[in-house]
């Protein structure tokens, strides 16, 4: 039997998905699981998003342009003026997801054995995407006693070194839910500048900002636009994840003709996505005013339940619709598992992220976990009520 | 400014891709162009699927399992089932589209330096792929004059060394249209079992075999269920390229776990897409006959047609929806883009994919382009008439 690559030997299982089997048995037990782990909103797609798939009156369901269509790109222009992100169409090209523009990004600019450096807790795909490409993600560590700010320069500088090409940063931040202020966003522009390296900045959370802090995209700093690569993503703002439908963004119109050449090879993104998105992007106001106070009145719940829990500590996440708190445990990943196969409290039981998934340190994130706010109010109140009786239950408990 | 990549730099512009402005500009000038260049059916996505988008009723579009729906794959395993062909749904990933499939089999099974084999002339994005995964692509050649029959296995054998990993096949082939005979698919088997190589096998075209000879699956073979990836999509055979749903097909359950950590890391495949797959797989049997009608029809329109034209000779494909034709001109890259940019017949002209895009030696192909046989029998016939026009024009004019 011939052999896999080196390169799927080293790439992560998602620490999310060993647990999946022991939620599927637990499930098959008849345990009801409060889905704390996932970022799939439960919020409704865009009514204007689900017309427009009852309304293709297409015969043939065919390749789009490998950019995008066009009316799309037009009406993403408009959109990111409302944040003060001046583009034009051919500044952006349509990716299926956020995911495949990271993938993309790191293929067109990144060599085997280049460097990254990440600000950790990061978002765990970013080391399968950075795999994919044969680079090497170095990281800066922030953490959960300093509200997970950035650190100062002379971390990043430090790491800095031939093989460094890019800087990747996520804002606001999965899974922290931090939001960079000002300050570090010129932080990051003068280093990018100074060593000549791409930023690639994932800010697919943008509509969720909940401090009134402004959000400063890596697009609003002078004099590193031909460094910057946008990675977006309609899937969190609009609820529809599945429709894969992202986008990668840059004034670099050299590395936008080195995306083509992958985005040509994979044909065309998703044709359906994109008229669901292009329609999405006219939902009224008020859904996004409704989905914002959602966010933010679970936020205050999520926040307040987890800080009234004995020994358990979450800082306030700025942003996003995640925090990483810290539990009064040995180890998550055994928590986590045990809250699936061993625990339930009145035929319930809580699923979360091990924060372990998210650090490159193996030593890191061990007492803390990756919880989404992704469940209406009622379930979020119920699951940290569950969560505090599987802490009092659990005995891999530590008290600090 | 940073750098692109070196993978970047080597990836190939798609030789159509370079076509497309000059094609854009003649449409300015208001000259009608038939498209013989792309592999895009005009026939109907069947109404099963089209229906099913219209029925969708969900309220949130939401991500699909990594592996794609379970139902879908249910499915698929009696799809597969008509054609012999015995899979479990474990056995199937979706991917989006057949791209993602190659795309990552190759990353799973390939480490950078490793080298497959490739009947040409081939699939170009084979070659975006290979380079995407660091693999080297090593060429065995088929000729016009031989209908591109595989050659000999000496010719296979004489490129394995230490780093040969797999063989790539596609059948029935796009571009040549040719068919691999049992004798040839057993020949492939031997190579396969004796250096223990990876067998991928494209097959998205199997629908589309119009010579009442068999139709050998690399997953019929003997003794090499655990080498044999299998590559589909529904693109070509439901017309229906535009939803991005494809598979990626193994018995090798390592494998699977080794493609599968990609699969998670991009998330899922195309909800809606996967809903239209599914719904499609219901096409009744009247409509694979009605598509499959017209194709016999428009081949035979075609290839009678281009061998009426003086110095031009088809082979007759066996399958799939094209051919490779030799042109009696000097250079078919120049041919192809002369005729968008200096000819029109009557304010008509055709656009034709120059075949040198489909061989990695620069030296073969440079009279040959591929035609595609996705217009409708009369503007075939008009198109095949323009394009004897064009090369009693054409200045490059070279008879033999």
């Amino acid at each position: 039997m011939p052999q896999i690559s080196q390169r799927a030997v080293q790439m992560p299982a998602s620490p999310i998905r060993k647990l999946v089997p022991l939620a599927d048995e637990a499930k098959r037990r008849g345990v009801k699981i409060y889905h704390l782990n996932i970022g799939q909103p439960d919020l409704p797609t865009p009514q204007e998003g689900l017309d427009a798939l009852k309304n293709i009156d297409r015969k043939v369901l065919e390749y789009s342009p490998s950019d995008g269509y066009l009316s799309l790109r037009e009406k993403l222009v408009g959109y990111y003026d409302q944040y003060q992100i001046k583009l034009t169409p051919n500044d952006i090209i349509i990716t299926t997801g956020g995911s495949e523009a990271v993938l993309f990004a790191f293929m067109s600019c990144l060599n085997p054995g280049d460097e990254i450096i990440v600000p950790e807790p990061a978002y765990a795909n970013y080391m399968a995407f950075a795999i994919s490409a044969g680079a090497v993600i170095r990281t800066v560590s922030t953490s959960i006693e300093e509200g997970f700010a950035l650190p100062k320069v002379e971390q990043f500088e430090a790491l800095i070194n031939e093989r460094t090409r890019g800087i990747l940063i996520c804002n606001p931040n999965n899974p922290t839910g931090y939001l960079y202020t000002r300050k570090e966003m010129n932080r990051i522009r003068d280093i990018v500048k100074k060593y000549d390296l791409f930023l690639f900045s994932d800010e697919v959370y943008r509509e969720f900002i909940y401090t009134g802090s402004p959000y400063i995209s890596a697009c609003h700093l002078e004099g590193i636009e031909q460094n910057v690569v946008l990675i977006d993503s309609v899937s969190k703002r609009y609820s529809e994840c599945g429709i894969r439908i992202g986008a990668l963004i840059t004034k670099n119109r050299h590395l936008r003709d080195a995306v083509m050449k992958f985005c040509q090879a994979r044909l065309s993104p998703p044709l359906i996505g994109q008229v669901v998105a292009e329609a999405s992007l006219d939902a009224p106001r008020d859904y996004m005013i409704r989905t914002y106070e959602e966010y933010i009145e679970r936020r205050n719940c999520l926040i307040d339940g987890l800080n009234k829990i004995p020994g358990v500590y979450s800082p306030i996440p700025m942003g996003a619709f995640y925090t990483v708190a810290r539990l009064p445990i040995d180890d998550s990943d055994k928590f986590c598992a045990w809250c699936l196969s061993e625990f339930e409290y009145e035929g319930e039981t809580v699923m979360m992220a091990p924060a372990s998934g998210f650090y490159t340190d193996p030593n890191k994130g061990r007492d803390e976990v990756r919880i989404a706010y992704v469940l209406k109010k009622a379930d979020l109140q119920r699951a940290l009520f569950i969560l505090g009786k599987a802490l009092e239950a659990y005995p891999g408990r530590v008290d600090k």
